[in-house]
């Protein structure tokens, strides 16, 4: 994947996260400046743990392109939320699971061009996909996403899979990005439609 | 800044960080030697991110002067407290906010120095000020104080700014410092004192 | 200490922060792949904290032996709890002292070699025991182990000490590590089971 790949991705990504931070800020009535901490944290989280774990530049330290498209959503969705207060739930989901794809993505690349093995790749690449909401659910004191049984985690481990699959069967890169893509938020987003649960353990607890 | 003062705001940065995580800890009767956890993770918490998103040497790691600062502001405060239990909140408070205000200037500076712009070495300021008290709060189950609206994170961000229009000015040094100082103990006490709140979303949602 | 004991203590350490918690997330109910990611961050988490303090590459993305041994453990405990479902809570407790006790000492022992004072490695070895247990706490949302008062904290940094002292006499190396992992896992455990305490503040606040 080129250089520009890995910059439009990132800010894209960068983006979206910071309009899922906002938008759970806001309906958990975060005070003041209190919200751009929050979108910051989830825009920038999952990125930087990426970057720290492979030894690299911190992407938002390297570039301040990622500040802006970050202040940038932060800012817009401000506004818009002034002018349209009642934001449906569905949209800092659907937010949160492109961002989530997205940076799914980039982790598994940036691994594998670090010269990592599909292993260290798929778990970087979730790493990154979970960190930023994760940041964001354990600030604003909801319980993280990760703990409910929505395929969450699951959803970006299998867009990691899916990745490597068509990335080991030689498909052009744009596909691998696409099919990731697709695959994560498709397993997110029908498993909040249509309540599809994953149960690892014997459900002999759930009584 | 020469390293000298570099060195001594960190060490007096780190004194007032960690007796404002040993007072939480009492507050909360965090039981044994978890208040020195709670206490070093609040003085060198948002140091070692700033270190490390800048990819130099982390400060406690390269001086072993800054963790002998924690331990002896900790065992300070242990018996001071030993000798009058009942601390007011209020120096709690004081300290948090001294500390905040003297790690955003730490943060903005090593950025600059390290070559970043403005935009991304205010962000960092912010970054590192913030982050050693949400670790606090978080390990000790209290809502964040970023997260209340009491001018918390936009006392830093302020400050920050205060001394980026000071450094555009060209005011000497020691004057950045002192202005970026002031402003954000000053906003941060003050929103306490007379209950300013700043409003980014309408206030339609408080009924 | 050759690579090869790091290599190994590693390992163990890994799996047995693994289990502990995947038990947690058995416990708490975590639904579907969020197991994975609460015992990933668990087994992982300190290690990567004090390689990253320590500006070392990160074990687990230089070498996939550790995610091996993470996944293997996690899928083996899962396998157990689904034809032992009743598993006490004494051995979440016992497995969580023993990967705490094998930690302490790795992070000793790498901060030594990295050159730092005795200080400086003591207070690694208890960040880097501690850190795994506190992410699985918080993204569980538990009441974290440091802040309880069941030497949790002191069990480690006592290890650490003990470290230290059996180094400074010259004891070998073998015999320092057996020695840090008997005190910190007994003074843990006996501390949950005669319920020790100890009082760093007076106990007036304790009516």
């Amino acid at each position: 994947m080129s250089d520009d790949y890995f910059h439009l991705l990132n800010i894209i990504g960068v983006a979206f996260f910071a309009v899922s931070g906002t938008l759970l800020g806001y309906e958990k009535k975060v005070g003041g400046f209190g919200v751009v901490v929050v979108a910051c944290a989830t825009a920038l989280g999952g990125g930087s743990l990426r970057d720290l774990l492979l030894n690299e530049p911190v992407f938002w330290v390297a570039d301040p392109d990622y500040l802006y498209s970050t202040y940038g959503a932060i800012v817009i969705t401000i506004l818009f939320i002034r002018y349209l207060p009642n934001v449906s739930n569905y949209y800092l989901l659907l937010l949160d699971a492109v961002g989530m794809a997205i940076f799914n993505i980039i982790g598994i690349e940036k691994s594998l061009i670090g010269g990592t093995g599909m292993v260290i790749a798929i778990t970087m690449g979730t790493t990154t996909g979970i960190f930023g909401g994760l940041i964001r659910d354990v600030i604003c004191r909801e319980i993280p996403s990760v703990m409910r049984g929505e395929l969450y985690a699951s959803a970006c481990i299998a867009g990691g899979l899916a990745y490597a699959l068509l990335f080991t069967l030689g498909v052009p890169y744009v596909w691998c990005i696409l099919g990731s893509l697709f695959t994560t938020v498709f397993i997110r987003m029908g498993a909040l439609h249509w309540n599809w649960k994953l149960h690892i353990f014997k459900r002999k607890h759930h009584s």
